[in-house]
C-alpha cells in the first residue's frame, strides 16, 4: 500500500497523536484548522503544511475601526397582518442580533422598502418611520387586514462561519467581523494582511483560502439557530456601495425587493430573474478579479493557492465563466455522497481534494453512535463517483482529538485511505471506459449548477426522496459522461451531437423541472425534433411541466403521458394494459420505490407502454416518438435498484440496448468499471453483505466474482 | 306501515309483476320509462300515472326534414404535432361519427378555428382548408414541431341520452335527433308537439320533462364509448344562431375558443371566464322562458309538470336565479349518496323526488353481484341526508323485469320504502333541530352549484378520495344548516351574520379552492377580519391556495399553516410538538384517514397546535386568530370517523363546543337527530354491525340505545 494523498487536521499540543495517526493513515500533509494555530513542533515535521486563511475576518482590529466597511445583507421581516390602521413591526424579530445590525448610516427611506404583501404595493416612505432605539418600523395609513413586510439592509456584524464554529464549540472569543472588499481601501488592506500573513508562514506550502470574500447565505434566528441557508446564495454580496457600482455597470438600480424576492431570496429552486443572473455575473467578475490578485501574492511567495468550496465561496462559482481566471492550484470541498464528490471532481482545476463527512466536531461525535458505519456509507457512495472521475487527495475535517476517541473509526479511515490510494495506483491517471454517448441533465441552471444539489439534500422534506437528487446520485457512479445543459443552451446552441439522452427531472415550476421555460416554443420544438430524429428523453416527476394552452406536461407527445391537475377531470382517460416484459425492467423487483411518486399520470397516446402503475397512475412508462424514445418515471430516490433502472432506461432511450453488456454486473449491488487503457476492470460491492455476480464485458460473460461486504477488487483484462 | 310516496317504473306486458311489486313496495304511482310505452291495461290501474317526455327528440320525422335546426356543439381535435410543413388533421378522429357531423352549412372559415397550441396563435384561415369528403383539415405554412388543433362546430345528429340507452340496451331503433328550440319555428313546432302529446295522454297525471332542451355535455369517442362528460356543461347550447343572438344581447361575439377553453370545455373545476358566466346566464334565461311556456301548456290540461334533474337540464340550474320562473310542481333526480340527495332535496320547488341508484339496467345487473348491499349502502348515506332535509317521494329507475330477478333485492327495497315513509309519518313535515349557527361552504360557484359534486364523484381519481366531496357528504347528515357562498358574495355582500363557520376545501387552483380569487384583497381582508372577530374557518387540502407575493396559502395567518411548494426550501421551518388532547379529536382513532392527504405543510406561527402529522407534514392543526379559530385538515374522505372529526371541528371553530351535546351519540357509527316540535328523536345506525350508543340531548345523557345493523329507531322526547 502506498502513502500520501491524505491530509491530516493538526491540533496544537498533540504532536504524538498526530504522528500516530499520520503513520496509521499514511498521511503526507497536515492542515491547521479554523481557530487552531499549529505549534512549531508540528510545523517542523516532514509533512507538506497546508494553512487556511479567511482574509476578510483576519484583521478584526482594523474591522472594528472601519465598521462602515463591513459586509451588509438585505433582510425581510415576517409578514404582519394589520389589525389596526397603524402597525409597528420589530424588524429584528426572528433575526440574530449578534449577527446583524440594521444599517441606518445609509438612509432607510432610500434603501429600505415597506411592502403591502396583499397587493404587492410599495408603501410610500412618508407613511412609515424607523425608530433606531426600539428597532421598530411604524406604518401609518395602512389598509387593515393587509399584510406588511419591512425589507431593510443590515450590517453583518458577526462573520457567519466563525459564528457557526463559535456557537458549536462554545467559544468565548471576540466576534469576528467580515470586511467587504468592494471598497478599494479594504482591498488594499486585505492584500497587505495577506502579504504579512504569507511572510509569517514560511513553513506553509499550500495556502487554503477559506474561501474568499462572501459567505453563502447563512442567516440565524433570534435564538442563534439556523433560520435560512442557501449554499448558492448571493445575499451576502450586497451593499449600498455595490448597488451603486452595479447601477453604473448595468444601467439600472436593483430594488431591495430584487434581493428579497418575496422572501424566497432568489433560491436556486426558482428560475432566476434577469436581475439575479446579472447579480451573479457582477459578483463572479469582481470576486474572480480580486481573488486572482490574492492568488498572485501567494504564487509570488512560491506557495500554492487552493480554495475551499464552501464557506465564503459566493462569486467563485466553480462552473462559472470567471472561475479559471482566479488561477487556483486546487480546490478542496466537503463530500458526503457521490453527488458532492462529483461536484468537486469535475471542477476545471489542476487538482481536487475531498474532505469527507462526517466532520469531526463535538456535535457529530455526540449524536452519532455508529460512526464507522456512517463513514463507510459516505465512502461507498463517493467511491462509485471517484471511479468515474478521480479526486486527487482526501482527508477529514475537524478536530484530531475527537477522532482519537474511536479506534474503530481510526481503522475504518485507514482502510478507506488505502482504498482511495489503490484507485490511483491502479488507474494511473486513466479514465474508466464510458458509454459511446453522453447523457445530459436539462434544467434552468445548466452547467453553472453542475451536480449542485446541496439545497435539495439539506431540505427537511427533500432529503428523503427528492428525485432530482436521486437521479444525480445514481449517475455519479454510472458509465455515462454527463453534461448539464440549460434551456438557454437549447435555445441558443441546440443539442450537441454527442448527447444521446436528455433527462429532465424535478417538481413542477422549480428550476430543476424548468417551469416557464416550457412555454418557450424554441425549447419545446428543439427537443421534439431532436427526439423524433432519434434522441432519448427521460422525464422524472414533473418533467416539462407548466400549465399552458391546455397541457401540463408540455412534451406529453414525446413522453406519451400527461398529468391531470384538475381541469381535465371531465374527460375520460385512455385505458392501457400493464406491460410486464421490457428491457428497462429486466432486473426490477415487483415493487419499485418511486419515492414521493406522482398521482394522476395518464397515457396521452395509445402507443405508450405502461410498465408500472400506482393508484391508477402510471409510474413508469416508455414511448416511441418517431425514431426516438422516451421514458417517464414518477420518482427516483437513490437505491441500487433504481441505479439499475436508470442505467437501463438510458441505454433503452439511446437505442443502445446492446451496449449495456460492455460493462455489466448480474447483481444490482455489484458494479464494475473497465479501464481499457491499462487493461483492468474494477468490481465493487456496494452492499454490506457478501455478494456474487457475473460480470459481462464486451457483450460476453467475462467472469464470476464473489465479494466481501463493500469489497473493491481489481482484475486484469486479458 | 303506510303506503305511497313510491313510484314504480312500468313495463309493457308486465301487468301482473307490476301489481306484485306495487303491493310489495306499496307504490302509489307508476311511470313509463324512456323508450317504453305503457299499455292501456296498466294505464287503467289505480295509480297516479307519470309520463316522461323529451320534446326535443319527440318528433323525429320533423327533425329529419329540418336538419338545419338540429343542435350543434363545438368540438376540438386532439393536438397534432407538426413533423412536416403541411399537416392534415382528421377532425372527427376520436369522435363518434354517429353522434356528430361537422357543420359546413355555416362557413368553416368563419366559425372554426385552427390554433397553434404551442404559441396560442390563431392560424389565419387562408392557411388551412377543409375537405368535406375526407373530413380533413389541411394546414399549410405551419411551424414544424408546434402542435395544432382544429376547433369545429358540428351538428348533433344523435341525441345523446337516447344514444346512451340505445347503445346500452342494443336497440336497433332509428336514431333520434335533437332539435334546437333557439329557432322560433322549432319552438312553435315543439309546443304543438307537446299539446298533441298532452291530448293523447289523458290518463297521465304528471308530465315528467326529461328534461327540457339541452343535454349536459356527453361526448362519445370513435368506438361509441364515453369520451367526455360534464353534468353541468353548456356545450350543447351552442349554435351559430345562438351566438348571433348572444352577440346582440351582450355586445360581443364569443370565439370558438371561448367554448373550447383549451380543451377543458369550461369544466366546473375551473374558475369560469367572464364569457362562460355570461353564457350560462344567457342560456338559463332562454331555457327558463321557453320551459315556462311548456309548463303552462301542461297546467292548462290540469296536469302537473315536473322535471328530471339530469339529461337535458342544461340551463335549468335549479339554484340559478331563473329556475323558479319555470313554475314546476316538482323535481326528480337520481341519488346515489347524501350529496346527490341533498342536491335534490334543497331545490326551491314544491316537491322533490329521488330515484335511487343503482339504476336497473342490464349492465348494472350484470356487473354487480351483491345488489342488496349496494342498495343499502346508497340508502344509508341518503337516509342521513333525508333526516336533515326530507324528500317527498322515492323510486328506482330502469327496467322492472330486471328487478324481478332478485328476491333479495325486492325485500331490500321493501324495507327501504317503508323506512322512507316512516320518516314522513314521524316527522310530519317538521324539520330536525339544527345548530344555532350556519356553516358556509366557500367556493367560486357558491349557491349556483350547491351540493353539485357529480363531476368529482365521476372522475377516475377523485372518486376515491377527493376531499371536497368527502366534506360535503359528511355535512349532508349533520345538524348544520349549510350555505354555499361564492367569492363574489364575500366581495359584494360580506359574510352573513348567521354564518359562524366557513369551510374552504379543494385542490389548488380549482374552483372549489378558489385559485386566483385568493389574490383579491377584498376576499382576503373580509375573511381575516371576520375570523379575527370571532368567526371560524376550516381549510381542507389546499385551502386559500394561490402562489402570490411569497405566500401559497393566502390565509396562512388565519390557518396557522403554510404549504411549501419548492421555493422556500432554503428556509428552515418552525418546530412544533404534536398535541394529543384536543376537543376536536376526542373521538378520533390513533390514525386518521386524510385521504389523498398533503405533503410539506408546515406551521406558520408558533401558536398553532398540530394534532396529527404525516411524513413531517401537519395533517391536522388548530389555530386561534384573534377571537376566531381555524382548523386545517389535510384531506377528508368520507367515513364516520371523519364525520365526527368534522362535526367537532365545526363546533370548535364556532366557539360552541358545549352545543355539541345538544344532539350527540357516544358511538361514531350512530347518529341522532331530534325533532323538538314533535317531541321525537331518531337514532340511526350507519354500520352493518350491532351498535350500542349513549345519546346526549340538551347536554345531558338522555338514554342508552342498542341498534341492529342499519337500524333506525324513533323515541319520544319527554
Amino acid at each position: 500500500m502506498g502513502k500520501g494523498r491524505f491530509i491530516l487536521p493538526a491540533e496544537a499540543g498533540m504532536e504524538k497523536e498526530l504522528l500516530y495517526l499520520a503513520e496509521k493513515w499514511r498521511a503526507d500533509a497536515i492542515r491547521d484548522c479554523d481557530g487552531i494555530k499549529l505549534s512549531d513542533d508540528i510545523l517542523n515535521m516532514s509533512f507538506d503544511v497546508y494553512s487556511t486563511l479567511c482574509i476578510i475576518r483576519e484583521d478584526n482590529e482594523w474591522a472594528k475601526k472601519n465598521q462602515d466597511k463591513l459586509q451588509m445583507i438585505y433582510l425581510i421581516t415576517e409578514p404582519v397582518t394589520a389589525i389596526d390602521e397603524i402597525i409597528s413591526i420589530e424588524i429584528m424579530k426572528g433575526y440574530f442580533k449578534e449577527q446583524f445590525k440594521p444599517n441606518t448610516k445609509d438612509n432607510p427611506k432610500e434603501w429600505w422598502e415597506v411592502i403591502d404583501r396583499t397587493t404587492g404595493e410599495i408603501i410610500d416612505s412618508s407613511h412609515w418611520d424607523y425608530n433606531e432605539c426600539t428597532e421598530v418600523v411604524t406604518i401609518k395609513n395602512i389598509k387593515k387586514w393587509h399584510s406588511y413586510t419591512v425589507t431593510f439592509i443590515a450590517w453583518q456584524i458577526w462573520e457567519p462561519v466563525s459564528m457557526y464554529n463559535h456557537i458549536i464549540n462554545s467559544w468565548t472569543l471576540e466576534h469576528k467581523m467580515p470586511l467587504d472588499p468592494r471598497y478599494p481601501e479594504v482591498r488594499q488592506h486585505l492584500l497587505s494582511v495577506l502579504d504579512k500573513w504569507l511572510a509569517e508562514h514560511p513553513v506553509t506550502k499550500v495556502v487554503g483560502f477559506r474561501t474568499f470574500f462572501y459567505n453563502f447565505d447563512l442567516i440565524y434566528n433570534e435564538n442563534g439557530k439556523e433560520k435560512q441557508i442557501d449554499w448558492f446564495g448571493y445575499a451576502s454580496c450586497v451593499s449600498t456601495f455595490a448597488i451603486r457600482i452595479f447601477e453604473e455597470e448595468y444601467g439600472y438600480r436593483p430594488r431591495p425587493e430584487d434581493f428579497i424576492d418575496n422572501g424566497y431570496f432568489n433560491t436556486p429552486f426558482k428560475n432566476p430573474s434577469k436581475f439575479h443572473l446579472d447579480w451573479i455575473e457582477f459578483n463572479e467578475r469582481f470576486v474572480a478579479s480580486f481573488a486572482k490578485e490574492c492568488v498572485k501574492l501567494v504564487h509570488n511567495r512560491n506557495k500554492k493557492a487552493i480554495m475551499f468550496l464552501g464557506d465564503h465561496f459566493a462569486g467563485t462559482e466553480p462552473y462559472g465563466k470567471y472561475f479559471t481566471q482566479i488561477g487556483l492550484d486546487a480546490v478542496v470541498g466537503s463530500g458526503g455522497d457521490g453527488v458532492t464528490t462529483r461536484m468537486i471532481a469535475d471542477i476545471p482545476v489542476e487538482a481536487t481534494e475531498i474532505r469527507f463527512y462526517p466532520y469531526l466536531s463535538s456535535d457529530v461525535f455526540h449524536e452519532r453512535e455508529d460512526l464507522a458505519a456512517e463513514v463507510t456509507k459516505v465512502w461507498i457512495k463517493s467511491r462509485r463517483a471517484i471511479l468515474r472521475k478521480p479526486i486527487d487527495r482526501m482527508g477529514y475535517g475537524g478536530s484530531l482529538s475527537l477522532a482519537l476517541k474511536s479506534p474503530e473509526f481510526i481503522n475504518c479511515i485507514q482502510s478507506i485511505a488505502n482504498e482511495f490510494r489503490s484507485i490511483h495506483e491502479n488507474t494511473k491517471g486513466t479514465k474508466a471506459d464510458s458509454a459511446s454517448f453522453k447523457v445530459a441533465i436539462l434544467n434552468t441552471w445548466g452547467r453553472l449548477r453542475r451536480w449542485q444539489t446541496h439545497q435539495i439534500a439539506h431540505s427537511l422534506w427533500n432529503q428523503r426522496c427528492y428525485s432530482y437528487l436521486g437521479i444525480l446520485e445514481a449517475l455519479t457512479g454510472l458509465e455515462f459522461d454527463i453534461e448539464f445543459i440549460s434551456f438557454d443552451d437549447i435555445k441558443n446552441l441546440g443539442i450537441s451531437q454527442d448527447i444521446k439522452v436528455i433527462i429532465n427531472a424535478g417538481d413542477a415550476y422549480t428550476s430543476w423541472s424548468g417551469g416557464d421555460y416550457w412555454k418557450d416554443e424554441r425549447v419545446v420544438t428543439t427537443i421534439r425534433e431532436w427526439v423524433y430524429n432519434g434522441g432519448g428523453f427521460i422525464g422524472v416527476g414533473d418533467p416539462t411541466a407548466c400549465e399552458h394552452y391546455g397541457a401540463f406536461f408540455q412534451l406529453y407527445d414525446v413522453l406519451g403521458v400527461q398529468k391531470e391537475i384538475g381541469f381535465g377531470l371531465s374527460r375520460n382517460k385512455l385505458k392501457y394494459n400493464i406491460i410486464k416484459n421490457h428491457f428497462i425492467i429486466e432486473d426490477a423487483d415487483k415493487e419499485i420505490d418511486f419515492g414521493e411518486g406522482m398521482n394522476c399520470i395518464y397515457v396521452a397516446s395509445k402507443d405508450v407502454h405502461v410498465l408500472y402503475e400506482n393508484n391508477m397512475s402510471a409510474s413508469l412508462a416508455v414511448n416511441d416518438y418517431g425514431n426516438g424514445r422516451a421514458v417517464y418515471i414518477a420518482g427516483m430516490p437513490f437505491n441500487y435498484n433504481n441505479v439499475r433502472l436508470l442505467k437501463r432506461a438510458i441505454y433503452w432511450a439511446a437505442h443502445k440496448e446492446e451496449e449495456i453488456q460492455y460493462n455489466f454486473s448480474s447483481n444490482i449491488n455489484v458494479e464494475c468499471a473497465s479501464f481499457s487503457n491499462i487493461g483492468k476492470i474494477v468490481v465493487i460491492n456496494n452492499s454490506g453483505e457478501n455478494e456474487k455476480a457475473r460480470i459481462y464485458m464486451n457483450r460476453e460473460i467475462y467472469f464470476d466474482v464473489e465479494l466481501k461486504p463493500y469489497e473493491m477488487a481489481w482484475k486484469s483484462i486479458t
